[in-house]
């Protein structure tokens, strides 16, 4: 089990990558190895300084550096030593079984999409995102890898989401909800609407539309989605965290009275946090291409890191891609015949 | 001033409507007149129960019960006795300055945007939404009445949003931002990037792309989306706070210590409840018909619909009506200059 881990990438890197790095060789099972993949004169004191050394851990060379303002076309033609490239180069070469990275997200997942190629009934490969819930985490598919979508692309994520909340979070037939703005099903926007009847009409446990709050209710394990609306989700759910966060801290500091109930309710505190907390599920999966790669928050801590490279081997372990590959192939019948008749006026019986 | 309020609208109607009507006479300006619109054999009973009578409210009988899964085409069609619609009928004739609905919200959209017509500018009315944020309140439109946007509607809710905060929010030169998923001008769906030029090129105070967490942080003033978005983006919120509060409710109640805490922190929790609070903003304006309509939650509290009266009768007192239609005619160089000439090919000019 080898994992190339993008040590140039993400708002703190290189410090907090190989911070993330260590702790994953301390947690993770024992024949985890890893790849740091990066400049060595940037790579190599941090190393030094957290004590990351021995036969588990080696360091790949790559000298170009992807700031988060390139744009993903100018990484894939000519940043093609940047260990953004060279961690999945890496990875389609097979010296490295999976692919970590906190740096720009857009091209990363342009280059992912890119050097490891589509599996083969993925028409556009999803970013999944694993919310924390109540009743167990939900699997939001997808948060941004492709703004505008078709009703038959929303079909697919449906599928690969479905497969990752069995294979990966151990849900077995999971209930796929369609993010919609009321539970009925014509409700939705054109292509909702559309995507309603595909999922409908599918083999997937499909409850039909389900709203913003169904995100945390725990009541399905998979919402579909476009990755506009995904998006959006996604950075309002951290937002409105960061701002109850912030506003009961102020609360809390405000009188001694205050600041005593605090530290009497500390645990309590620490607690909803803990479950509250999406550095438990580390990064988010980018499925649909042939191979396995997490892409982790730009802000991700050592403990995000280790944890994304934590799923990223049980993602392996757990054959994902293959079962991914099959679980679409198995609905190719469904697929080729009424959505794509659908879809394509008719002309494929 | 005089507001109609739907006495069977909501979902413990009529029973909190009425406690909310008393509530928004108690508080309301001395000049305060309400008509409950429902069945008088329903209505009589709680008035009497709260003591609700004498010179400033009077029943306005209306034999039909719109019920939330009866579709908006049926309630224009057939439903003409119905509460939304009389209510609305009194708008028209003068006998009502506006209409306070906690009813089926398709519906009251439908009927208020047939019965009062649209202003001259506007293309499609929108149903803004008043998010409480950390430096003062944030405008959201559209939250749902329109799930499939063009660039040019995304530029007249952007109008329709600044006339409003700065009305009745009193925030004036409002911060303008667009919804999307990057900061960059070049981020977003093919609506949205173009949405962005509009924007860029009128003359509202539009510092470019916001993202999700930003609905929450007071930098902008108003958030320009598609009405699916939004919607989707309001029930987000909604659940996760309430996720929020019952993992920490649990937590509280699980130890005495715990529960000693809490009672010291209490004081603390109340003024979090009151500045994350939805229901001070009372229900969404309705913008861009010709008159004023809030459209509140259909779970409203009796607060949030005393706060829906208030913030109808401040908008009245504000002209609202008249300012959007002035703040639209202001900018009808812009926008069939330059906006409707790019989006009708250039034939207007």
């Amino acid at each position: 089990m080898r994992i190339a881990l993008d040590g140039m990438g993400g708002d703190h890197a290189p410090a907090v990558v190989v911070e993330g790095a260590a702790r994953a060789l301390a947690q993770g099972p024992a024949d985890l190895e890893l790849v740091l993949v990066g400049r060595p004169e940037a790579l190599e004191p941090e190393m030094e300084r957290v004590g990351l050394a021995g036969e588990r851990v080696r360091l790949e060379p790559a000298q170009e550096v992807v700031s988060m303002s390139d744009s993903p076309s100018k990484v894939l033609r000519r940043m093609r030593r940047s260990s953004i490239r060279v961690a999945f180069d890496l990875h389609k070469a097979g010296e490295a079984d999976a692919v970590v990275s906190a740096g720009n997200s857009g091209a990363t997942m342009a280059v992912g999409m890119v050097v490891m190629g589509r599996l083969a009934e993925v028409d556009r490969p999803a970013l999944a995102s694993v919310f924390p819930g109540l009743a167990g985490p939900t699997v939001v598919i997808d948060v941004g890898a492709n703004v505008d979508c078709t009703p038959l692309m929303l079909l697919q994520f449906g599928y690969m989401g479905a497969v990752y909340a069995e294979r990966v979070l151990g849900r077995p037939n999971p209930r796929v909800g369609l993010l919609s703005i009321g539970e009925e099903g014509g409700k939705g926007n054109t292509v909702v609407k559309q995507a309603y009847e595909y999922l409908k009409n599918s083999h997937l446990n499909f409850v039909g539309n389900v709203e913003g709050r169904d995100l945390f209710s725990g009541e399905v394990q998979v919402v579909v989605c476009d990755g506009f609306v995904g998006n959006v989700c996604l950075k309002l759910a951290e937002g409105l965290v960061a701002t109850l966060t912030r506003v009961l801290r102020d609360e809390v500091l405000r009188t001694p009275r205050h600041r005593l109930g605090a530290l009497l309710l500390k645990p309590g505190f620490q607690n909803l946090r803990q479950r509250m907390d999406y550095s438990n599920y580390g990064g988010a999966p980018l499925l649909g291409i042939n191979g396995v790669a997490y892409i982790c928050h730009g802000a991700s801590s050592a403990k995000a890191i280790a944890s994304a490279v934590r799923m990223a081997a049980d993602s392996v372990r757990g054959r994902v891609t293959e079962h991914l590959a099959e679980g679409l192939a198995q609905y190719r019948g469904a697929l080729l015949g009424d959505a794509h008749n659908h879809h394509n006026g008719g002309d494929q019986q």
